[in-house]
């Protein structure tokens, strides 16, 4: 059965009906309204959207229909997490060709249900439209956690001060060595392969750090130095990072041996929490968790704004691979 | 300058630095960081989300992207509005070709930021993506009205009963004649077009009927059949409609003399409010609003779940124009 054999409202009710044992308590009107509503306490309350477009994030030869709605939704979760904040409630559009199978529709919702029950996060609402290829927005809403002062705890990427260290959880790198291997057509079970289709971001290690105080936090979407460099230019420090600190994983040094320090600071989308903070706060978080914390180096005073990449001697390597611009021409 | 000379990053400064002006004390966090903060009061949330796809719902031929921007944001805010709700935050994803011009993005915000001061949405976060086409996702959150016993004052779609009054804001059919008139090469400045690529849905309207006690509301955006049949459904009930009472233009009998009534019943983008309860409260409503509000019918028992259009006489009329299914085939 295709898309254009039960119509959009067809379709919309199936997609109701497979997220309603999902439901919490919370909510007062689901899918099926104009739009969703729920009861929220007083607080502070975070929102993000991500977007992933056939055939720019991901080709449907490689990403299983599953893979994709486990990845729309746990791109958005790294973002809140990057914050330091609760995800709740998701908003999905997906926009689709009208031969698109309804088995498939299925599957990907069966993704996005999984990756909402190991994060917390409930689907209240969305939208469905024509288009000529493959595209899935993911509108995220939680809510942050509050400090004894009644003030949000959040990890901001302007809070990073001179001296504080910068800290990385598990590996760098895996993600973008999967995209090449799923490239090369090598199967969705390879380990790489299942870090970049399947990215688990560790949100609660960042609940963690903004409790114990980590003032700065950023996800790693677009690679290290990219996403560090954010961090550089807007609190008008530079990074100045090991090289040889930064973890990478058996996998990726056996399958890339060439390249691995490359796409580990600039394959991107490891979807892996970058913390900066006084070193004693990021030591007590490495200490708190079970994600594997590695410090890779520290907030410095210029020159630039950008993270520079050391050698066991200090020397600066370059240069450095960098990230990726979804808009610049590749 | 076209969008790749600025890359994602560029682009993204731009925007923020566009939006800056119009952020409320309410916001901690806006665009820049990983996801957009605010602080909110105790009570009912309501989000909602919405997609335009070129070549789907709109034609660069004859949409300026000024009437994008503010398109983009008039349709999620009329679904707020059908709920009673107060929009506030709106999430803007931007899906663009690489080549896309600059300046055109400038004129898309420059909707959008109209739209929102007219409504009271700030754009306080969003995305930026490559697609081979543009597409803009607007996700929108927004607050319920309370009423004196806590609790949210909605326009519910299952609140329809025997006996209610329908009643519709403004005129039907202008939306669906003014692209007739786009694809005849009629330029943007023609009313009925006018109406087509700027919506203004009634939301202070639609905050009365709420406060008021009206129980039951939709917007009209596929079709004014195609929606009440959605209220028919969800509330086991038929809708009687009085096909002479319809409120259609001066501009839209003049411009389809033949087609009019098809147009008001099916055309859909009207973004129109219907309100569906006690003829009390319907009454009430009209007397409090600056906005035209027709009485078009009423709720009754079926057959079938489907509202059924009457001549002067009671007899119905068969077929019926239908409404917009965006994934059936056409």
């Amino acid at each position: 059965m295709r898309v254009s054999d039960l119509g959009e409202f067809g379709l919309i009710e199936r997609l109701a009906a497979t997220v309603s044992a999902d439901l919490p308590e919370a909510l007062v009107v689901g899918i099926g309204d104009d739009a969703a509503v729920w009861r929220a306490a007083e607080g502070f309350l975070l929102a993000t959207t991500d977007t992933l477009v056939e055939g720019v994030h991901f080709r449907r030869e490689w990403a299983s229909w599953q893979d994709l709605g486990w990845k729309a939704l746990a791109v958005s979760v790294s973002d809140l997490a990057a914050m330091g904040g609760e995800p709740q409630f998701a908003l999905v559009t997906l926009a689709l060709p009208v031969d698109t199978e309804v088995g498939d529709i299925d599957e990907f919702y069966k993704g996005l249900r999984k990756c909402g029950a190991e994060y917390g996060v409930s689907v209240v609402g969305g939208d469905v439209v024509e288009a000529p290829q493959v595209a899935v927005t993911v509108a995220l809403v939680g809510r942050a956690q509050i400090g004894d002062d009644g003030q949000p705890l959040l990890l901001r990427r302007d809070a990073a001060r001179f001296g504080h260290v910068i800290a990385v959880t598990g590996w760098l790198g895996d993600s973008a060595a999967g995209l090449r291997r799923l490239r090369d057509g090598i199967p969705a079970d390879d380990p790489l392969a299942a870090v970049h289709l399947q990215p688990r971001p560790p949100l609660q290690t960042a609940h963690v750090a903004a409790r114990l105080g980590v003032p700065c936090g950023i996800d790693v979407s677009d690679g290290l130095l990219q996403d560090l460099g954010h961090v550089c230019r807007i609190s008008g420090l530079t990074a100045d990072l090991r090289a040889d600190a930064l973890p990478l994983s058996p996998e990726l040094r056996a399958a890339f041996p060439q390249e691995s320090l490359a796409l580990a600071c600039g394959g991107g989308e490891d979807y892996q929490m970058v913390f900066v903070g006084p070193s004693g706060v990021v030591r007590s978080l490495a200490d708190s968790t079970e994600d594997t914390l590695t410090v890779i180096g520290e907030m410095r005073e210029g020159p630039g704004w950008t993270p520079r990449l050391l050698d066991a001697a200090g020397n600066e390597l370059s240069p450095v691979p960098s990230g990726w611009d979804h808009l610049r021409d590749r």
